[in-house]
C-alpha cells in the first residue's frame, strides 16, 4: 500500500533482512544511503543455542558484511576464520554440526555474556556493530527469542538451523512456523514508523522476511509505507538456500518471481526482480523493475540499491 | 599420621594438586604408576567464569599436562595455541584480562554445555580426559562452587584469578579464604579411602592444596593414610607464582621448606625437598627426602615420581 505522502529527496530507509543476500544488498543500501538514515531490521527466527552460546546467524551475517569482514566466497562467517576451537570440541566428541570459527566464537561468547547479564540484544548488537565500525542502524527483529520451525512431510517439526545445516535442507517442507516471542522490539516499530521507504531484501520470504512480517502490528505499520522488494529468484532459482524447492513444496507452483510476489500480496508496492523475470503472467499489475540482481561485487551492490530507492521512488508517487 | 596396614607393593596412590608444579608432578607419576592405581584429585578454587564460560584453570593444566598437549613454555595452555577470538573479543570491547586461546576454548565451551545440562564437573572431566586419551582418573575436589578469596592487605577481598591475573598477584596477602561448597564429591571420599598412599604436589599449600584438604572430613580422610608432600620452594623462591611472597606475608617467617612442612604440620608423613633445604632446623623430626625438585624434563618427572613412591614406602614403615 502506497502512502499519500510525499518521499523526501533523502528518505528515511527501512530494509528487511535475512542472511547472504539481504546483507548484501543492506551493503549496498549502506554505500549509498547516509547511516542516519538506514536501518536494517534483521531476521533472528533462526537463532539458535550451540555449546551454550547465542548465535544469530543473519544478524552476524548482516555484521560482517557491513563490517567488510564477512567471507564472501563461503557468502557466511568471517574472511581468514581459523577453527582451531572446533577441532578441539570434535576431539571431545562435542557437536560440531554447526561450524563455529575462532574469531566467530568471540561474536557469540561477547553476546551470549551480554545476554546473561540482562542487555537485550538489541542493545548488544548496537554495541557489537559499532565495534566494527558499522554506521547504520543494524536491529534484531525483536529481544525475546521467536523461532522458526520446519514442519517437515516426513519427521516432524525442526528448528531451522537443524532443518538447514545438520540435515542439510533435505527433509520436504510442509510448512513454516514460528514459536516464541511475537511481539517486535520497541526499536523496530519507532523504525518502521519514523521511516519513508520500505525496501526487502532478496531473502527466503517464508524463513527471512515473514518472521519479521508475522510479529504483532509489522504488517500493519508496513502497509503504511511504500514497500518494495527484490526478488530472491532468478530465472526459477534461488541463489542461496532452499528457496526454489521451498516454493514448490509450500505453494504448489514452481519458483518465480511471481510466486514471491504473490506471497508478499498487497504488502508490495513494486518487485525488483532478475532481468527476464518479469515476463511472468503472474506479476499481474505490479509495479516491476527489471535488472541484474545478482550481487557479485560492491559496485553491483551499490548499483541494486540506487535501482532499488528510484524505483520505490517512482511507484510511491 | 602413618597408619598401620602394610604398603602393597602396587600401591593405590591418590596425588593432590594445584597448577604447574603439581601436573608435571602427575605427569611424572603417571609414567610410573599404571594408570587403575592413580588418581588425582585437583583444585578448583581457582575456577571462575569468564565469559559465561566455566573455567577450571588448575583442571585444565593437570589435563593438558596428562595430555602431552600442554605448552612447556609457558606452563599453561596449550602448545601451539591460537589466540584468534580473544583478538576479536577484545576488538568488541569484551574483557581480555585471561586470555582464552582458541583451542583451550574448547575445552570451556563443552564443559559449560555440559554443566547447564546437569552434568556434574566430576563426569564432564573424565569424559574430557578420556577424550585426551589420560588414562589415570582425574577429579575435580569437588562438584559444586568452592572460591579462594584473597584477603589483600588493601582493597578487600578477590576472587583468585582477579588478583592473580588481573592484579598480576601484586596486592600483599593478609589471609586466604574459601566460600562456597564444603563437601567433597563422593568420587574424591572414596578414592581418598581406597588409596594406599597420598602423595602431595609441589604446589601452593595456601591457594592449591588447602581448598582441597579443608574440604568437609578430607583431612581426617588423609590422616589415616601416609602422607608425603613434595616441598614447592626451591632455596627460598617458588619455582613458579605468588608463594614466596604469600609465605611471609601470611605467617611473618621467610620462605622455604620449614614453612611448608610447618603448614601442613601432622597431616605429613615425610617432605621431598629440593637438595641444600633439607638443613632447615625448622624441619624438626620430620622425615626429608633431598633431590632435585625442578622438573625440567619428562625424565626429571619420572625420577621424582619414582622417588616420593620409594620416599613414602619408607616413612609409612
Amino acid at each position: 500500500m502506497t502512502p499519500a505522502r510525499p518521499i523526501p529527496t533523502a528518505p528515511k530507509v527501512v530494509a528487511l533482512s535475512g542472511g547472504v543476500g539481504g546483507a548484501r544488498f543492506l551493503d549496498g543500501l549502506a554505500r549509498v544511503v547516509p547511516p542516519a538514515s538506514l536501518t536494517a531490521i534483521v531476521n533472528t527466527g533462526d537463532d539458535f543455542v550451540h555449546l551454550g552460546l547465542a548465535v544469530a546467524p543473519d544478524l552476524d551475517t548482516v555484521m560482517y558484511t557491513l563490517a567488510g569482514l564477512g567471507d564472501a566466497a563461503r557468502g557466511w562467517g568471517l574472511a581468514g576464520e581459523t577453527w582451531s576451537a572446533m577441532d578441539m570440541v570434535r576431539r571431545y566428541g562435542g557437536p560440531d554440526w554447526f561450524s563455529l570459527g575462532d574469531r566467530d566464537l568471540a561474536t557469540h561468547l561477547v553476546r551470549s555474556a551480554a545476554l546473561a547479564e540482562g542487555e537485550t540484544l538489541t542493545a548488544v548488537t548496537s554495541r557489537l556493530c559499532r565495534a566494527l565500525g558499522i554506521a547504520c542502524r543494524v536491529l534484531p527483529m525483536c529481544d525475546a527469542p521467536r523461532r522458526t520451525m520446519i514442519e517437515a512431510v516426513e519427521g516432524g517439526a525442526l528448528p531451522f538451523q537443524q532443518w538447514f545445516v545438520a540435515r542439510r535442507a533435505e527433509p520436504a517442507v510442509r510448512a513454516v512456523r514460528f514459536e516464541g516471542a511475537t511481539a517486535p522490539s520497541a526499536a523496530v516499530v519507532a523504525a518502521i514508523d519514523a521511516c519513508d521507504v520500505v525496501l526487502v531484501g532478496p531473502s527466503n520470504p517464508y524463513v527471512s522476511i515473514d518472521p519479521i512480517v508475522t510479529l504483532d502490528g509489522v504488517r500493519a505499520a508496513l502497509a503504511r509505507r511504500p514497500v518494495i522488494a527484490v526478488s530472491p529468484i532468478v530465472g526459477g532459482h534461488a541463489i542461496k538456500g532452499p528457496l526454489a524447492t521451498m516454493i514448490p513444496e509450500l505453494t504448489g507452483e514452481p519458483a518465480s518471481a511471481a510466486a514471491i510476489a504473490r506471497h508478499y500480496g498487497d504488502l508490495l508496492a513494486g518487485l525488483v526482480v532478475e532481468r527476464g523475470d518479469e515476463a511472468h503472467p503472474g506479476l499481474g499489475a505490479l509495479p516491476v523493475h527489471a535488472t541484474s540482481t545478482i550481487m557479485a561485487s560492491p559496485d553491483d551492490r551499490t548499483r541494486l540499491a540506487r535501482e532499488a530507492l528510484a524505483f520505490v521512488r517512482a511507484v510511491a508517487r
